[in-house]
C-alpha cells in the first residue's frame, strides 16, 4: 500500500484513534488540535505535527475528524483554511456527522481548488478507531475514493461506498445517529425503568445483552451508567446536535419521525439538567430524575 | 440430567421451539394446541400429545408458552383449567409475557394446590428456540427451580435467576420488550429516512449492521422489511399488548416512558391501518406511507 502523507485534524476521542491507525498503516502522519493535551496525546504515541500550511501543502490526504459541520467548514475555507494551501488532487477525508447539504457544499467549494472531497463519516466509537476497524460510508468522485483508499484501509474495517456525488455518506451517518441516538434515550429509559421495578442495574445489562432488546449503544452505555462513568467521550451535546441534523434533513423531506424527536427531548432536558457536558449515557438521568431514583454510584 | 414429564401448552413460533428443545434434551414431551396445525407440527417432529387431564396428572413440569396473561390464567385456573389436575409439588413454568402482578397472583393461586410456579419470561426468537439457546429471566422459590431445572436446561443457554419470588422476572422481560419494541419502531423510522434519501433499505440494513447504530431488532426486522417479509412471527398486536404492559407497570411505579408511549403509538397506528396481524416488521409501512415511500417488493 501506498505510503501517503497525512494531516488528521482533531484529536479527540475519534480523531486520535484514526491518527494512530493511520501511523500504524504506515503512512507519515501529521495530527493538529486546538487543545495542546490531545496535541500531545498523538505526539507521545509517536506522531508528528508541524506548520500547518507547509504540512497541508506537501499532504496527500486530509482527514478533518473536528466536531460538526461549522467546524469541518471554518477548518476548510476559514480565515486560514487549509485546502487553498493544498495540492491539486490531493483528497478532504471529512469525518464529522453533518447535513448532507453542508456536504454537498463542501464539496464544491474543494471543487474550485482542484481539491477532491470525500463525504466519508465514520462509525464505531474510540475502541475501534484506536484499532483502525471503523465503519466508513462514503460518497464522492471515484478520484477521491482512489486517492484516500490507501488511508481509509488504514482506519477502517469496511468502507461502503455509497455513489459518486457527496451527500448520501452523510445522509447514511444520520441514519446510523438517528439509530444510535433513540437507543442512548431507550437504554436510559429502559435501565431506569428496570430499577424502577427492583432489578439491580447490572444484572439488567447483563440479562437484556443475552437477550432480543440488546443494541450496541444499550451494550455500551448500559455499562457506563452501571461503572457511573459519564466521561463524555460522546457529550450529551453531540446529540443534540446529531438528532436536530436527522430531524432538519428529516422536515425538508416531509419525513415524519416521532421517534427521533422523542430521544432529542431527552437529550434536551439533560442538557437542560446542566448535563450538556457529561457523556452521553447521562440521559438516564432525566428518567431517574424524573422517577426519583438513584443511580449507581 | 433426569428425564422429566413435560406438557407444553401452545405451540406456536416460540412454543413450537421450546417443546421440540423439551425433546431434543431427552425428555418425554407432550404438546398442546387450539390449532390443529400447530399441533400437528409438533407430532410431525417426533413429539406426543394425549388427553390433557391425564397428561399433567403425569406430568412433573407444565411449560405454558401461549399468547398472554388471559391466556395463561385460563390454561391453569380456567373451566378446565390444568392445575387442579396436577400433581403436589410439580411445577408451572410460566413464559409469556405478562404484568409482574398477573405473575404474584398466579403464582399464589398454585400455592392453594401445592403446585410450584416458577415466572420465567423467555426471550431469543423462534431460531433460539428450536435450538433450545433461549436467555430465561426467572424468578420463584429455590424448590420451583429445582423442578423445572433439568427442562429449562433443554430449552436454554442461559438461566437467570432473579430472586425468591414471582414478579421480576415478568419486570425484567417488560424492561427487555420496552427495549425490542423502541427498536422495531426506530427501525421502521431510520429504514423508511434512509430510503427518503435515496439509499437502497438493504445497504442501509447491511451498514448499520457494522456501525453503533445497530441493534438485534433492527437485524432481525430490518431484514424482513428488505425482503417484504411480513410473516407473523410476533404481529404488530403483540406490542400493543407488551407496550401497554410496561407502560401499565410504569404508570403504576409513576415512570414516566417517553419512547415507549412513542413506540407504542406507531405500533397503534399500523394496527389502525389494517397491519395489526402482519409481521411486527410492519411497523415501518406506517412511516413508509406519511412519507409517501415505497419499500421493498
Amino acid at each position: 500500500m501506498a505510503r501517503q502523507v497525512v494531516s488528521v485534524f482533531g484529536l479527540g476521542s475519534m480523531g486520535l484513534g484514526v491518527a494512530c491507525s493511520a501511523l500504524a498503516g504506515g503512512h507519515d502522519v501529521f495530527g493538529f488540535d486546538i487543545d495542546a493535551q490531545s496535541q500531545s496525546n498523538f505526539i507521545a504515541r509517536g506522531g508528528q505535527t508541524g506548520d500547518i500550511k507547509n504540512t497541508v501543502a506537501k499532504s496527500n490526504v486530509v482527514v478533518s475528524v473536528v466536531l460538526n459541520g461549522a467546524q469541518t467548514e471554518d477548518l476548510l475555507f476559514g480565515a486560514e483554511g487549509v485546502v487553498p494551501q493544498m495540492q491539486a488532487g490531493s483528497v478532504v477525508v471529512s469525518c464529522a456527522t453533518l447535513a448532507p447539504e453542508t456536504a454537498q457544499r463542501l464539496a464544491d467549494k474543494c471543487d474550485d481548488y482542484q481539491v477532491l472531497y470525500l463525504d466519508s463519516p465514520i462509525s464505531g466509537g474510540p475502541v475501534k478507531a484506536s484499532k483502525g476497524t471503523l465503519t466508513i460510508m462514503a460518497s464522492g468522485p471515484t478520484a477521491a475514493f482512489d486517492a484516500a483508499m490507501p488511508v481509509l484501509r488504514s482506519i477502517s474495517e469496511n468502507v461502503y461506498n455509497l455513489g459518486e456525488e457527496a451527500g448520501p455518506g452523510s445522509a447514511m451517518k444520520s441514519v446510523n445517529q438517528l439509530l444510535a441516538g433513540i437507543h442512548i434515550a431507550a437504554m436510559g429509559e429502559a435501565l431506569t425503568f428496570g430499577i424502577s421495578q427492583g432489578i439491580d442495574a447490572a444484572s439488567i445489562v447483563e440479562i437484556v445483552s443475552k437477550c432480543t432488546g440488546t443494541s450496541w449503544m444499550f451494550e455500551s452505555r448500559g455499562a457506563n451508567v452501571v461503572d457511573g462513568d459519564y466521561t463524555p467521550y460522546s457529550a450529551i451535546n453531540i446529540w443534540l446536535k446529531d438528532l436536530g441534523i436527522v430531524l432538519d434533513v428529516a422536515k425538508a423531506s416531509q419525513f415524519s419521525a416521532p421517534l427521533t424527536a422523542a430521544a432529542l427531548q431527552q437529550f434536551v432536558a439533560a442538557a437542560g439538567q446542566g448535563l450538556g457536558g457529561e457523556g452521553d449515557a447521562a440521559v438516564a438521568k432525566v428518567c431517574a430524575h424524573n422517577a426519583n431514583i438513584k443511580l449507581p454510584k
